[in-house]
């Protein structure tokens, strides 16, 4: 039936499988992008529209495709006025993942069962409400009710990882882990490359002139997530990844005019640069036994204006259609015959590659050993 | 069963949503290929091989593929021995959709139940001869046994629209719209390019030397279908659609070599054409409130040899395989951005973009509204 | 039931069809890598890792994702070690196609039914061992007790075919046809290269010196093939698939460059040779009436440490993701014009291309009536 427990178990032994097994497990999330300041604060909520709607870019886009108007997505409108639009929404989403996803989100976290939709917007709102008070419903005791045991969260090399630092000396019951994201790194013809770049220097102590001395500062804060648990890596390739052969004169020579304003870099010169920025962490991740993710397949940012009017990550992103198996291939053989491969795991956002990715494979598989110390600490 | 009014409905929710609401729906078709000139003259039809074979070149395909001789697919054999090589492949076609859908099309318009086969070929001959006779089946009384209520066909830029004028002026019982598809305006290379502008400019009277008389053209035909009821273009791309900076000095220069029989433009030349005329289209569509359709993804007439025996859309055509995705967004941003983007809707030949193509949404959605319209009329 | 008789059967027509009808037709294997020699010497088996991991590299690759060390793989470890070493991968399997076609083997060659896994590795091993040793397996008892009636092997154009004499001489219970495999040819910056063409020239009893001289020592080849029994090609491109218009004066200066030990040859070079080497054979093949093979969109050998370590066809191949339709289309469209395309069947390694092959089809679907004659006789 729908949303029961059984929801979506189609037989006998996916029955036993999932409840008797599956369900009980404790969560070890080494991938999400919760908050490490709303943990370190323990933020609390006061509404279902707050938990659903400030941040959740899914159901952002499925609101657009509903036409409902920006003011009720990303705008000024009020928590409630946001939950009553994407209740409305709802219906016309069944058969979409959204729609289950929410009413298991409903039931599983609020003990609720009603069906979302605009009618029943009131009796919701009024139900959670008074549920989120009553439970004192806050960031570390959601995390908490669902057994996660360990998070890995998603963090800048510039960012002072403040809040780690936070909880780690208080404790909080599940351990936090950073994960190092230099995306930030590989945008040399960003306006705001050179004043990242100096960020970055500030927060490692030192003052980063050319590739060497990015390096010197890369390393002290590859040790200072280490310190604080990382132990993998995220990369989400911006631009098409091709390979170049590293070479450590121009790619010093490329970066060196980045961080002088130059904002004119060819896809050439970018594509050296991050095959040798690759080739100098790869070798620090594999040094430092973190594992190494890649993210492929993604069109960022395609719709300007609106990247100009709310920003990035709001829900406009694309899949890219590139397909990229040979150059990847291309750039893993160089890092393995440098003997610098890391363990290595890939996703590609667009469906279509899953069929062809697991085919390079020997350095992937035993990518999980490290993150499966994180259990048992 | 096989055919039976639940065919293909497999459960119980299914024949309630198909059986109660679904069927009962009239039909209001955004887009076919009838021929207007067919429903202008109430074609009537005498036998069933006739109907089905004259012109489905995907019955056609399927008889390739089980080796009949052309002379009985698009050659001077007669409507029946065609209809019996048809019947004769049936068999062979168990699992593909034109299985289904030729005993569908054969159960609801003509009522008869047999299976397709060559024992069987006379007996449907009969019996769909007679009833054909019997019913005075003919083009408007098949569109309007299953309640069509509006049509929009397919329509070039150059064409009359006598047709359409006919069928508006005498009432038929359903709308027919004229649908704008400017595909020939972007063949630069093709023999006939020249001639066609020519008989584009008698069309619109106009005399079409450069961009500007082009613009002035198309301004008036494009008011013409308006008039008519047209309220969608739509766009098959022959060529692979890439993104160029709509320049209106080199496209002029471009449409002036063009229209003087050079033959040898290049790809780059074709695209920023192309993108500069799709700037022009798209803002006199959105001024209009049209809907615009892009069909991309085909690789249109490969096999050249039976190109210039029996010409284009006889069956020949193919997936293209090339992914457009990085390029599409592009222009839609650039269109976006321009102001100028009007709702649309956009369809792939490949299944395998089907996955990524709803990635970039914003402006598609609302597409329907004004084919809404089309039914409460 | 797992791995009962109606295993993946799920309905009643399923049953039927498979068990009244498929089951017992003879097998007619016009693909396979079976080895003549193995057939012609009538090897005998002593255990069942020789038989299943001697060269099987889908299995080595599942045993290198489950983190087995390659001495159990590929290296000096003994049968035993290999086998018992691919059971305790088995559990890891489940959802594998590997998983059910072991355990299908298992049954259908030897008639046990354990479930494969660690604990069970002695009881099968002790199990198959007796078996073999009982029934004396070797090469053809296995061929006949599946009831094979045709086998095409694979054989470079160097081969010398002597196994294929000795088994068309002595009689086998079924036939053994050569399959003509050039793909050595097409890797002109091989080192290996000039010495392949050498070998190809003493097994033809020819000198070649350039294009004409290989073409006539081709033609020897072809004609001891078809002697033989050859009614099928079989290309897998290593390289990318491009079309550039066959020009046999050029063809004949990059072959000569290429076996005077060049190893810098461009990829347009390459692509042209392809090209016309296609042209030259698709009309030899079509002169015998043979078949003519494709096999697109390998990524062959991207792990270049362990190509250099245990060789080519270790299970180290991948998709390559690159998509040739466009391509292969221009090149079928060159030999048709020519009257030079044989009957043709392709396969593409990348599931996602299956959609789209189908749609060229005219030239490939009477494929199968050569074929069909290995039967008859």
């Amino acid at each position: 039936m729908f949303n029961d427990r059984d929801f979506l178990l189609e037989n006998e032994s996916a029955k036993i499988l999932f409840n008797r097994f599956a369900a009980n497990q404790p969560i070890i999330d080494y991938h999400c992008h919760l908050s490490p300041k709303e943990i370190a604060e323990d933020k609390h909520f006061t509404n279902i529209g707050e938990i659903w709607l400030s941040g959740d870019h899914y159901k952002w886009r499925a609101m657009r495709e509903c036409g409902i108007d920006e003011k009720y997505i990303t705008g000024d409108a009020s928590d409630y006025e946001k939950f009553k639009a994407f209740c409305s929404c709802m219906p016309s989403l069944i058969g979409n993942p959204l729609y289950h996803w929410a009413h298991l989100e409903l039931r599983d976290s609020f003990g609720c069962n009603y069906i979302i939709c605009e009618k029943n917007c009131d009796a919701i709102w009024n139900y959670t409400s008074e549920y989120i008070r009553e439970k004192g419903m806050s960031a570390r005791s959601l995390i908490s009710k669902f057994d996660v045991r360990a998070i890995c969260t998603t963090d800048d090399p510039a960012d002072s990882l403040e809040y780690h630092e936070m909880i780690a000396n208080e404790g909080v019951g599940f351990k936090v882990c950073p994960t190092f994201r230099p995306d930030n790194l590989f945008t040399l013809n960003a306006k705001e490359y050179p004043a990242y770049i100096e960020r970055l220097g500030d927060r490692a102590g030192v003052k980063i002139e050319d590739l060497k001395t990015l390096y010197a500062a890369l390393g002290r804060v590859l040790d200072d997530f280490d310190r604080l648990g990382c132990v993998t890596s995220d990369h989400g390739f911006n631009t098409a990844l091709y390979f170049e052969k590293p070479n450590e004169f121009y790619a010093n020579e490329i970066f060196t005019k980045a961080i002088s304003g130059h904002r004119d870099l060819s896809e050439h010169e970018i594509t050296l640069f991050t095959c040798q920025m690759m080739r100098f962490l790869a070798s620090e991740y594999k040094k430092r036994d973190w594992v190494m993710q890649w993210h492929i397949g993604a069109l960022r940012n395609p719709n300007k204006k609106m990247l100009a009017s709310i920003g990035k990550d709001s829900g406009y992103d694309s899949i890219s259609g590139k397909n990229y198996i040979t150059e990847i291939a291309a750039l893993l053989n160089y890092l393995e015959e440098a003997d610098i491969l890391p363990r290595t795991i890939m996703y590609s956002l667009n469906p279509n590659d899953n069929a062809a990715l697991p085919s390079y494979p020997v350095h992937s598989v035993r990518g999980a050993k490290k993150l499966h110390t994180l259990r048992r600490e």
